[in-house]
This record gives structure tokens, sequence and C-alpha cells, in this order.
């Protein structure tokens, strides 16, 4: 997505080491109006049938959030810590926060996701994979159906997208990083 | 707002110990048309000029997305960890959470919010006021103005909104609880 990948250029901050701060307008500052335009293009690149939107909190929230308004269905949002009145059969998987350097342990309650359900999962990054396989996962343990994954930005030399395609996984980055040294970035 | 009170007596769950759960239609699963009805009965409630809008992670953060949406403008959301690749100022605030029974110190960059910035802030539950509180304190850090709070669901009798209307901020809650004993709910 054009748009998205210009905005990365002009408003993103490379902080080295492989970090890509994008906090100013996806990521803790979030611009609406590009939000928008991004679900827009979600439904555009997904025209399956979509019946629920499932994300990780908490970045993801606000994409997932528009992405569900578009194809007017609800969302559900795999919670990272357990709060005290969580009752009934749960969907869990261990995921790995390269971010926090930790280990969640996240979590949906099986009756927000049906067996009926047709899932389009939704993050924020991808790079190693980590919260998508685990949400791929939760699908899975609800007998539920997943349409596909999709991300804002993917570090596509993290590899973690290639082996969820790899297995038959529909994923797609609305801009893709191909390379990122110094204050070089490479889209696909 | 009726059809949210509607909603919580049709979908609400009350555990005891005071606890009401929206976890199927606001909390975890989220019904995104009746959020954006939410979201433009905010937009009516506050005609005031408001440049941003302010919310904490990560229930608050869809309810904040759709109502930044409406009103055209960008949100900011308060983060509870602080990660890595934070620079510049910050301005913090310490919230004691009563779900997770833990102090939390809350911030955000103070790059986000300028001076000129008329901001309402939005959550959605107030009960203690814990949340309100740390968030008006960090947009009064970065000097900017605060337009009013907004929440989905007020506890009333426990008091943290009526605290702040005391003190001069609009607060409104778009379902206020009475009272809530047994099964029995009362809105305002």
């Amino acid at each position: 997505m054009k748009e998205l990948e210009q905005r990365i250029l002009k408003d993103g901050e490379f902080l080295g080491n492989d970090i890509l701060k994008v906090s100013s307008f996806l990521n803790q500052q979030v611009d609406t109006d590009l939000l928008v335009k991004m679900a827009k293009e979600v439904k555009r690149l997904f025209p399956e049938e979509v019946t629920k939107v499932l994300t990780i909190e908490a970045s993801g929230l606000p994409f997932a959030c528009m992405v569900a308004f578009e194809f007017g269905v609800p969302f559900v949002f795999a919670k990272k810590s357990k709060t005290s009145n969580v009752s009934g059969e749960l969907a869990t998987a261990l995921v790995h926060s390269f971010t926090h350097n930790k280990d969640n342990l996240i979590s949906v309650p099986c009756q927000y996701i049906k067996k009926t359900d047709k899932v389009l999962i939704i993050d924020d990054f991808l790079a190693n994979g980590e919260a998508l396989r685990g949400l791929i996962s939760i699908v899975e343990q609800c007998n539920a159906s997943v349409v596909g994954c999709c991300v804002q930005i993917e570090k596509e030399y993290q590899n973690g997208g290639n082996a969820l395609r790899n297995k038959g996984y529909k994923v797609i980055a609305l801009a893709s990083i191909k390379e990122m040294a110094g204050n070089i970035i490479q889209f696909n």
C-alpha cells in the first residue's frame, strides 16, 4: 500500500538494531484517517467471507477494530494476562514478545470463536511470526477456520510470514520491508 | 444511552463482588455496530472543539479509536509498560488497577500532546477514577487542555466520577449504574 510505505519513509524512525519506530502515526499516536484507508484496503485484499476478526492486545487493537468495522463483523482480542473474572473454556497459546523479551500466555474464551466462524487474523507487525502462530493456534483450538492473516508492516527478511505462507496460510502485509540498513529502507 | 443500558441488561453478567462482566460485547469480543453508535453519541455529547483523543491501553483502545474517527482527529494511548525504544520527555502517572490489583506507571511521550491540544479523555469503565485521574494528570503535565472525560460505563456509587465533577471536569458516562445488587442493576 503506497500511502503506508510513503508514511513510513516520512515519519518512521530507524533506531538501529533492526528497530523501526512508527509510534507517531501507528503505534502510540494513531492517525485514524490512515487507519480507515488501511482497513478498506484489507477489505479489498480479502474478498472471502469473514465472520470475525481476531487480534492480540494491545497495539493490534485499533487496526483490528477498523477492519472489523469495514467487514461489518465483531472482533475478539486475545488477552495477555489472566483477569480474575474469566470463566468457561479457554483457548491459549504461548507467545514470545521480542519487544519486551518475555513469554506471554495469551488466551481467548472459546465461546467467542464458534466452529462456524471464518476468522481474519490482524496484527500490527509481523517479524518472527510468534503472535500470528499463537492466534492461528487459538482459532484452530476452537475448530474454526482461518481465512488468513493481515498485518500493517512485515519485516520480510525475518521469515515469520514466509514460514506461514509455506504452510498454506494466506498472509498479506500492507507494507513489506525487504531490507532495512542504516537509514535506508527497501520495500518489496 | 438507552441501547447500551439494554445491552448490559441483556448480555452483561453479574458475577457478585461488584463485578459486571461485559466481555461478550464490549471488553474482549467487541460489537463494532454498537461501538460506532456509542462514538456518535460521544460526538453529540461533546460539541466542544476536540483536537486529540487520549486513552489507556488496552481495553479503552477500541472505543477511543472509534471516537477519534468520529471527531476526525488522531488518538494517543498511554502505555502501561516501558518499551525499549522510547525517547524524549515522558508524561507519567501512577495508576492502580483494581482488576489486576497492581500499580502501573502509565506514560505518554510529551511530543504527542501539544500545548495547543484540546484533549477528550476516553475509557471503558469508571469506578474509582484512578485511570481518568492519571490521564488528566498526563494532559496537564503536557500543558494541554482537558475538554472532558467520557466512559462507556460508570459505577456511580464508587464516586470516582463525582470527585472529578466536583473539581470542575466534564465527565459523562454513556451508561451510569446507580446500584448493583444481586442480579438487579439500576441505571441513573
